[in-house]
Parts: structure tokens; C-alpha cells; sequence
């Protein structure tokens, strides 16, 4: 009988992980020190093939789904039983950091390896997953999980290419992508390594974080239309200035988030002025309003006082408001047992580890409807991410592998 | 001896007067309504050009001075006099009104077609001018007036050209823009007819304004420096939001503006969010504030308030604040015996007059640099400028046009 994974005290190899993690950076290197590549651009499939070969050196069964995701394949020892699948994505935003996705993919490809140097046989079969185009809408995954509208194909992402000829670049088929969905019930469970992008981890002095769930996140967009005008001729008293009324309303979102405890956030990014003259007074104002929580109430109830708080500064200013919700995406809560797993292999390596939501989008929130899913967060230096100084500590990322290693041997024995 | 001007009741003739307004509003006209003649661009050479063949109809020797303004003139029976400039411009915003700018022109060369049929002979020579380029900073009487700098030749106007090439498109000559420059005390008078671009009169039901004074206008560039992070992994508490503190300011500025009585106004015309992403918090905002009033002080001790709360803001928000001046346009009042002619002319044609700011800069206030300066106001319907749906009463038009005739010769009866 061969010897169980558990029966050896298995550890990741962390140089070897994080020389990895190095030479990756080095396709789309920007000279900040970061990575630029974005969603089917040429850095893009460069960084893809790269992963497929390391995956092919670890004994991996490697295929690109018609969706364009990377898989890499290992058998299991217990006949039907459904995959566990491992991994993240490799795509960045503009000018990004080298370990956003990467992190995660590399660390899944290390444990796969290990298994692989080790001759261990996992009772379920193991894949490793690069999901494409994560940060433009995990596209990937949102295909896999039968989430994508055909309607998307004809976007453009970042790189300039349509999501369509994106997924051609990337070996997949637009026009198939049927063969890519998976069906609920497929997966044994998923778990995706991934740095936290925030603070929290760093401020509590925490090694390793456990999502409770990935947010919801809904979008609006809010427009304030009032009177363009002279602002030489025009009187105080006879304006209608679209950009006071926008400046009430951000202060109001402010107020509104803050004013109820909870983990919930609330944002106003991006704001666009009509017509824009240092001479003219603002005539209309186009705003976006985002409102995340692990809660959908607490979301509807939030925006119910923005709401009003829009309708009333409108009455004041002389102005008209409207609000259009655009984009919606669900909480999506983790799986308790996969969450358990991860505090246990936490635990074994000595490693403290705390219950958080995922403040940011992850691909975990589409493989979750496909199975059990959780995610691990290391933290994330000053809470920088998205950026070319995005930076996690190396004992961290070492630590992050292997939690993601002893979650997947745990999840192995517990699950059917 | 020949009849003297105010010894026959002469009044210019209003259908003439307006038909001329319709038939200049052809070029460059737009779908809208409006006129598009950007300075320099063809439409605006091919006006001034129609401009030019008007004034040689009404009798008056035309020249193109250095700077490319048009000049029309006619002598005077006084010897040795210096002249009674009266004009304005025709060069217009994109997308702009048929009456701003043109209205003065028109009505001055009616003025001095009316001298010419009726053969009579003013004690000043008369000169009727069409300024270049008033809309993009007033340059055609910058010039004149000795006020321009020549590092601003290489600035590029709205039709996309630099002010250099635009002196030359309109056969002035950019190296020799000190011959276009006149001698302050060498203008007897100038006195502009222009459209209110406010709805002070309307209002008020008053047929002419008589304007006290150009307003000063000062600029500045108003900065707020936070931190750029990811919107969904950045709690409350941990923000440094550019935009908040820059709303906060907006609503401070019109706050501070309102809590003076007077007739100053202040506004923040421009604001541009970085980075702009609806799901990134913002970093920095870059936005303008613009105050105006006749009185430098006034202005000082508003700015005053402003940069007061501008640093109260930042220290609530955790951001950093900015103002940096950009632009400055001193307050320009109007000389009393120009201001006492046109209430007089006003009053001898049966029209209510009232004196009243100029909120939005002129020539004028160039001009004063060089003589006493004066400005008649005729009312805006809805106060609306800068807009194909600019509009004066044809009644305000021939009003106007007969305060400037009536202004004009008592101006010249009065003047040494």
C-alpha cells in the first residue's frame, strides 16, 4: 500500500516557490518593479505557457478548456470520486503586482509536484487550475460555472482585444465554450490560495486568513443634471450646480456607510464633470456608487438611505437625481468544511489564522456553485495591491503553501 | 457749418440692423441654431472678412493691425482729437450664440453707417474695431493694450491653432505686435454694447445695464492627495479618500461664497478623479475654483475662508491640500463720465437703466488701460450664453444699438 500524504510530515519546498514566483514576474516585468499582463495580451500567453510547461514538469495532464483556463490533471486513487481543483490566475491588471493570482497558481502547481516527487496518490483526482482573464471579470471561471452571457463575447477587455478573440488567443474556442461548463455536484471542493489585499491580516499580526465569504458587490450609476452656466453672470442664488449636488452626495455615501457598524464599505471612484470648464458651472455629474457586504440586506438597506439621501440633496440644490443599478454580484459564502480544513492545516503548521470576508472578487465565488469552496489569504504588505509595489512577505508565502497543502490532504480524507 | 449729430433726432435702423445679425450668424452656423467660430478657425476669418466689407460700405477706412484685429475709420472735424473706439468681437465659443461679440460689432458699424448717410462728422475721429480672439483670453486687446506676453504665441486655441499662426491666418504679424500697440490717453473713449450672459436684467425688467465694472477673476488649482487602494479590501477607517475631502471642499467653497452678502460669486467648474476606477478608492483630485468679484479684497478675504476650510478638510479626511494660483484678472471699473453718457443716452430714449457688474471679462477691460472704458448691456433671455439657444429681444437689440449711438455723440460733445 502506498504511504498516505498525511503519514509524512510533507512541507512545501519555499525557494524553490518563491524563485518561481521571481522568474514569472519576469514576463511583463515593468520597470516599477511590477507586471503588466493583462487578459490576452502577448505577456499574457507568454506567462500561460510557462505555467503549462511547469505543470508538464510536475507530472501534470495538461489541456486548455475551451474557455482558454489552464488545467493540469493528476489522477486519484479512489475510482469515481470527483476532482479537487487547486489554483488561482496569472493575468494582471495594468501595472500590477507579481503576486495577485500568480501566488496562487504557483503555490497549486507546488503541492501538485510534491505529490508528484513524492509518488503520493490523493484519493481524489487533483487539477490545477489558470483560470483566464480574472481581473477583467473572472471570465474564466464565470464560463466554467455556466455564469457568462454570449452576449460578453464582444467586450473588449484591457489588452484591446474582444473577450472572443481573447479566448482564440489563448487556444480556447468561443464558440464551444459548452465543453468548458461544469456541472454542480463536478467538483469535490475548491480552494484557492491568494494574498489579502488589505490590511487586516497585517494590522492583527495574523499569518493566515480564513474567507468566510467573498462579498457582494452592486453598482450604480448616479447622475445629478442641473443648469451649465456662466459662472461669471450667474448669481449665487440662480444656480443649479450638478457638482454641488454631487459633492453633498459623496459626503452622504460617507456618512451613510460609516454611520452602521459592520464590515461594509461603500465607494464613490469615479465621478466625470459636464462640461468640465473652470469657467462654467457644472450642468450635469456622473458618479459610480459601489456597496459591498457578505450580506445582500445589509447592501439593499444601505442603499435605501443613499437613495433618499440623493433624492433630498436634489430638492436642495435644484437639481434632478437618478440612480441606475448596473453591475450585481452576490455574496457568495465559503464552505464550512473547507474552512474548517484550513484553520485545522493552520493550526498543525503553527500558524495562527482568523475568519474574514473577501473584500475583492475572487474566481472561488463562481467555483462555489459547482462545489465546496474556500479561499486562504496571506497577508499583504501595507495592504498594497494592484499595484507595482504590491508585495507579501516570503515567510508568508511559504506559509500560504503550505496551509494550501495540508487544506487539500485534509479535504482529501474528509471528503466523498 | 454742418448739422451737428444731436441736433437730429437720429436712431439706427433696427431692421437693418438685425437682418445683419442673421445674415453673420451663416457663418459657421450650427444644426443647433448657434454659431461656431472659433478664433482662427475659417469661419472665423471668413466673418471678420464680411466684417470688414460692412464697415467699407459704411464709409470707413479698414485696416488689420498687427495683432489681426479689423479697424474701421472715420475722420473727425477736431483736429487734433484722439479717437471714440467703439466694437467687440465675432470670433465665438464652439457651439455658441449668435449675439455675443457680433452684437457690438454690428451695432457699431451701424452707428457709423448711420454718420456716414446722414454725412455727419463727429469732433473725434470714430473707430469701430473687431477684436481677435476675446473668447479664448481676450488677445486681440491684450495686444493693443500692451498687456500680452509673447510666451503665449505658442498657445494653442480652440480651432487648433497656435495664437501666432491665428495672427497670421488673419493677416497680422506676430513679430510685429508692438505697431498694434496704442499709447494710454491715446483713446478719447471706447465703449463696448454687449449681451448681459446673466438674467440680472430680465429679472429686474430693466432695459440696459450700465456696467460699473469688470469683475476680477482669480484662479486656482486646488489639490487633494490621499491614497489610492482597492475599494473592497480597504475598510472605512483605513481611507484616505481624495474624493471625500475634495466634495467636503466643493460644498465648503459654496458655504463660504454664500455666507457674504454681495454680488460675488465662486465655483468649481473642473474636477478630475485619479484613478478613476469605480472600485478603486480615489488617490487624487485635481479640481479648479474660480472667484470673482469687483473688489480684490473681497476676493482675498474669501480665498481666505476657502484655503481655511481647504486645510480643515485635509486634516479631517487624512489627506493632503493644495491651492496653487493660476490665473489672475484684476477687477476693472468703468470710467463715471462713460457710465453717466450711457445712463443719459438711456434716459433720453425712454429706457430704464441700472448699474450692474460685468460678471464675465471683455475687451473693455483692456481698453480701459488706455482711456475711459464703458460697457452697455442689453438683457439675455433666461440669462442663457454660450449656447446655440443664446437670445436677445429684437426690441434689446435696437435698444442697445441706439444707447450706443446716443452715448457716442454725447460722449464726443462732452470729451476733449
Amino acid at each position: 500500500m502506498h504511504p498516505t500524504a498525511r503519514s509524512i510530515d510533507l512541507r512545501v519546498h519555499g525557494d524553490r516557490l518563491i524563485a518561481e514566483i521571481g522568474a514569472l514576474a519576469q514576463i511583463g516585468a515593468t520597470t516599477a518593479g511590477g507586471v503588466s499582463r493583462p487578459a490576452y495580451s502577448d505577456d499574457d500567453l507568454a506567462a500561460r505557457a510557462v505555467v503549462r510547461d511547469m505543470m508538464r514538469a510536475a507530472g501534470l495532464d495538461v489541456r486548455v478548456d475551451a474557455a482558454g483556463n489552464s488545467f493540469g490533471a493528476r489522477p486519484g486513487s479512489g475510482g469515481d470520486l470527483p476532482p479537487l481543483v487547486i489554483g488561482s490566475h496569472t493575468d494582471s491588471v495594468p501595472d500590477g503586482g507579481r503576486y495577485d493570482g500568480a501566488l496562487g497558481v504557483l503555490a497549486a502547481i507546488e503541492v501538485a509536484r510534491l505529490l508528484h516527487e513524492h509518488n503520493l496518490m490523493l484519493r481524489h483526482p487533483l487539477e490545477v487550475v489558470d483560470f483566464q482573464n480574472e481581473e477583467g471579470g473572472l471570465i474564466g471561471s464565470k464560463i466554467v460555472a455556466d455564469r457568462f452571457s454570449a452576449e460578453a463575447l464582444s467586450l473588449v477587455a484591457t489588452s484591446g482585444y474582444t473577450i472572443a478573440e481573447g479566448i482564440r488567443r489563448l487556444g480556447g474556442d468561443p464558440e464551444r465554450l459548452g465543453e468548458a461548463r461544469r456541472q454542480p455536484g463536478s467538483v469535490a471542493a475548491y480552494v484557492e490560495l491568494h494574498i489579502e489585499q488589505g490590511r487586516v491580516l497585517e494590522r492583527a499580526g495574523i499569518e493566515v486568513g480564513v474567507v468566510e465569504g467573498i462579498v457582494g458587490i452592486h453598482y450604480w450609476e448616479v447622475t445629478f443634471d442641473g443648469v451649465a452656466s456662466h459662472a461669471g453672470t450667474t448669481p449665487m442664488a440662480d444656480r443649479h450646480d450638478a457638482l454641488l449636488a454631487a459633492a453633498r452626495f459623496v459626503d452622504a455615501v460617507h456618512a451613510v456607510v460609516i454611520a452602521r457598524s459592520g464590515r461594509h464599505v461603500g465607494t464613490v471612484g469615479r465621478l466625470a464633470v459636464f462640461p468640465g470648464g473652470a469657467n462654467v458651472i457644472p450642468g450635469r455629474v456622473v458618479l459610480t456608487l459601489e456597496l459591498r457586504d457578505l450580506d445582500v440586506g445589509t447592501i439593499d438597506a444601505l442603499f435605501h438611505d443613499v437613495d433618499a439621501e440623493g433624492k433630498r440633496i436634489a430638492r436642495e440644490t435644484g437639481t434632478a437625481y437618478a440612480a441606475r443599478p448596473t453591475l450585481t454580484s452576490d455574496p457568495s459564502p465559503t464552505d464550512a468544511s473547507v474552512r474548517r480544513a484550513i484553520a485545522d492545516a493552520a493550526d498543525a503548521a503553527g500558524l495562527r489564522s482568523h475568519s474574514m470576508p473577501s473584500g475583492a472578487g475572487h474566481d472561488a465565488q463562481n467555483m462555489a456553485a459547482l462545489g465546496p469552496a474556500g479561499m486562504i489569504f496571506v497577508p499583504s504588505v501595507n495592504g498594497i495591491s494592484h499595484s507595482p509595489v504590491e508585495r507579501t512577505e516570503d515567510r508568508d508565502v511559504v506559509n500560504g503553501a503550505n496551509v494550501l497543502l495540508g487544506t487539500l490532504l485534509r479535504l482529501d480524507e474528509a471528503l466523498s
